[in-house]
């Protein structure tokens, strides 16, 4: 479709400017996170609020309503499967999405979620959820209300809340999954804790300079295939990865001298979503053939939440935690590192770093038990949303689920539902995309593996193109051109289960942990 | 005056709103000088041209014009020399330059000075004047076009493109300082090649690691008042400071192994300029009690680049080449450079960063024999732009003048009058404010020293509070308010003159060179 109708040229034109405007956004964002001095912080507020102000106007400006409409009324636009068409369908979708929202609703959510923000940081560190609870209430309220202007009428008002991060997916679709996901899940912790002889893991408290991890982890995800003539590795608090635009992607860490596997783990979690924004089509070559590029369209963007956290878990855990990357990787982890890896295996690494350890806190859990804390969260904001359960209830409940789930009591709210910055963010629907991500990713992993026999012996050479190239033809260069479920059945011919993930959680801990199938 | 009629408080919006803007584009510009990845440069310039185009759209847009109108028309704020009178009639100034330049010059220059760029680069690279000539012809008859649009009918058209870089000062007044000036240092420095002993500059050549280079640096501009808690200090290839904003000051250079007096230099200059943008009035207090903000207004921004200049010289050149600054410094230097200073006095670093040697290249001239370099060139553009030199007898010209100022033969066009890449980007009026900056540093710096007799002892303890409090009080905390003239009347009591540059130099050089006076 060499020549594109004047409408259409025009339409994209204005996104572009619009997705322009966004990558101003995303270059103050991450300069305030890494290097801006701490005097200019009241300035980068203004100036950020400037540029979240025009990029508003830019994304529900009437003309681009209109030329959305020419084009949907245009045949030659609409037919077929054609990224022409995904991007009139997903212009169609945001444009909705961000003028069905009043304006005096989206500035309620803004002052009662930064307030909420502030009170939830003096509640949690007081561990007094009683504090945080009238706000929590009020987000609710206007959650509810947000949830009912961008709902199409049909199934429960949490799903249109879900749909802003996964679109087309709906809660009952996920307890779907979710219910048998939780009982084998919790189980295989109860087996293992019951049953299991815990490995070793005196190896990932032996200290490390940052500066050794830092070369290291450089080193592995250049490896893994993102480009740092297309990116970057910096350090911040809350470590990141923003897809700034075409040809700059940047992701962040921490180093703590104490903890060498966090900075590792977290580099190529970061770097699996840096190698999606490197691989959508924004006008680079990366094997495919000529692409035309995509910048601003939403077929160069990425398509949800959970398809961007499963490539984020996949290099982080199916690929980084296995036996065959430790084969490759230990000959230069001895080098960066030093001495400190002298007398390991790639066994005796491999079984120290795949542990399922029921703990209280989500960001420190380990991947056996992580999801537990997402599914935990997800039937907790959805009765919340629906009035099932009052907040009066929450930390009841709350503790409840612990015990069920992960076998552990509670002992203050600050570990218990205090412990998480999204509910005083507003972002009800969130969750579920973490846990989301690690099935698509298990998903993904099981079928790349049954069309590359040899993978393991691949990355075992430190050969991860194979694997790469299946990520970058059948997930990158789509954007979101099919939806996460869509892409998920083309890409593994189908739909999503929690078989993939609990088969190989399995196959890996059990081993470590000395127990037979 | 607390409260403003609305007229000025809308008027005061708008322009935060387009200074928020350029807050904008510095990071932008900033980041990609610095740690933007390669691959992004493409999306960067989208991203800086949209940005350039909504600032520009604010500066000129008809509200703006309007508001203007209205203050201007409003007794109460128009009468006296108060912040307000000052901000109007700087912002008639801003917007009538902006609006005066029809669209399609403001293309049409767009385009010739970045084919010109493309031509200088190559043509320099040939030492081929000719191949260049056409593009500075072209770029020459549409600089003329702007000053004839921006002029004001008096004076010749020359003085309206000085009047962009350096207002209300005129090529006639000029011609008159610069005049005595050029004899005065020619005499000098033919003094010197005649009968001088030159120092030893064996000490600046002693290899110096960068990381070493750095602390120094970083050390120095702390000490000398230099916030980083509002600033900082960057790599890149071209050193330069921007002020980004209020609480955001950020300055750059470079380092080079074999000459570690390259970048303290570098950053002592840059500092200047770092130390003014954080002394405009944006809201911090520096000890001149309380200061209304005047972010994004005339009075919060620098007021021109000659006095910017002088900022920048009299740091690097006044303290950072005298005894008084070694004294204190040495110690130091001893501490971050290590046992390559060991050997040194501060008598014996003084003499060998006071030189006065000749030489081709602006950029690499010492403050001796630089200003000669700017005035050579303030005449020809002077004479290129009225016509009365041709561009095809420019390299004659040029030769003839270095020859005649300073005693050397142009061996070829890449060495003489291709070095510079002022003239390619139409920035013709600049080059005089570079000389304007030292006679003005000049001229502070004898009267900061006439009323702070014990100045030099201070700095030899380190104490730089009282030169930087003078300059606080005289020049930053001012802005726009005055006019550079005024400015420097206000400050020294005097009009601009040559005298104190001359016998400064003469005081520095000839003991150096065992002259006596």
């Amino acid at each position: 479709m060499p020549d594109h109708p004047a409408h259409y040229v025009k339409l994209a034109e204005k996104a572009r400017e619009a997705a322009n405007m966004h990558s101003v956004s995303a270059v103050l964002a991450w300069d305030q996170e890494t290097y801006m001095p701490a005097g200019g912080a009241d300035a980068r507020a203004g100036q950020l609020s400037l540029v979240a102000r025009l990029h508003h106007e830019m994304c529900t400006a009437k003309e681009l309503g209109e030329l959305i409409t020419a084009c949907e009324a245009d045949d030659r636009l609409t037919e077929g499967d054609t990224c022409e068409s995904a991007n009139i369908r997903e212009m169609r979708r945001d444009y909705d999405k961000k003028t069905k929202l009043p304006a005096k609703l989206v500035s309620e959510l803004t002052e009662a979620t930064s307030r909420a923000q502030h009170a939830w940081k003096s509640a949690r560190a007081d561990s007094n959820f009683a504090a945080f609870r009238p706000f929590l209430d009020k987000v609710l309220e206007l959650s509810r209300e947000k949830a009912r202007c961008l709902s199409d009428g049909s199934g429960e008002l949490y799903d249109a809340l879900i749909d802003v991060y996964e679109p087309g997916v709906k809660a009952s679709e996920i307890e779907e999954v979710f219910t048998p996901l939780r009982k084998q899940i919790s189980d295989l912790v109860r087996t293992i804790a019951d049953n299991g002889k815990p490995p070793s893991t005196e190896i990932l408290e032996r200290p490390v300079a940052p500066a050794k991890q830092e070369a290291f982890g450089k080193f592995v995800a250049e490896s893994c295939g993102f480009s740092f003539e297309r990116g970057r590795l910096d350090i911040t608090t809350h470590p990141f990865c923003e897809g700034v635009g075409p040809g700059d992607t940047r992701m962040t860490t921490r180093y703590r001298e104490a903890s060498w596997t966090d900075s590792l783990y977290g580099i190529m979690h970061e770097m699996g979503h840096g190698l999606y924004e490197q691989g959508l089509p924004l006008g680079e070559s990366h094997g495919q053939g000529h692409v035309e590029s995509q910048f601003g369209l939403p077929c160069g963007e990425a398509v949800s939440l959970g398809i961007h956290e499963s490539q984020s878990r996949l290099w982080e855990n199916a690929v980084g935690r296995s036996q065959a990357f430790w084969t490759w990787a230990l000959p230069h982890a001895q080098k960066h590192l030093g001495q400190v890896m002298g007398d390991q295996t790639p066994e005796s690494i491999t079984r120290a770093v795949n542990t399922a350890d029921p703990s209280l806190i989500r960001v420190e859990a380990d991947e056996g038990t992580y999801n537990l804390h997402i599914m935990i969260r997800f039937e907790l904001e959805r009765a919340l949303l629906s009035g099932d359960l009052s907040t009066a209830d929450l930390p009841d409940a709350w503790n409840t689920a612990y015990k069920e789930s992960l076998g552990l009591d509670v002992p203050n709210d600050r570990e218990g539902c205090l412990q998480d910055v999204h509910w005083s963010f507003g972002l009800i629907g969130y969750f579920p995309t973490y846990t989301l991500g690690n099935l698509y990713a298990a998903q993904f992993w099981e079928k790349v593996r049954e069309e590359n026999p040899d993978l393991d012996d691949q990355i075992a050479k430190g050969n991860f193109a194979p694997l790469l190239s299946w990520f970058r033809s059948r997930i990158h260069i789509h954007g979101r051109r099919y939806t996460p479920s869509q892409l998920c059945e083309r890409a593994t011919g189908k739909p999503l289960s929690a078989e993939p993930l609990v088969r190989q959680l399995k196959q890996k801990l059990y081993p470590v942990y000395g127990i037979k199938q």
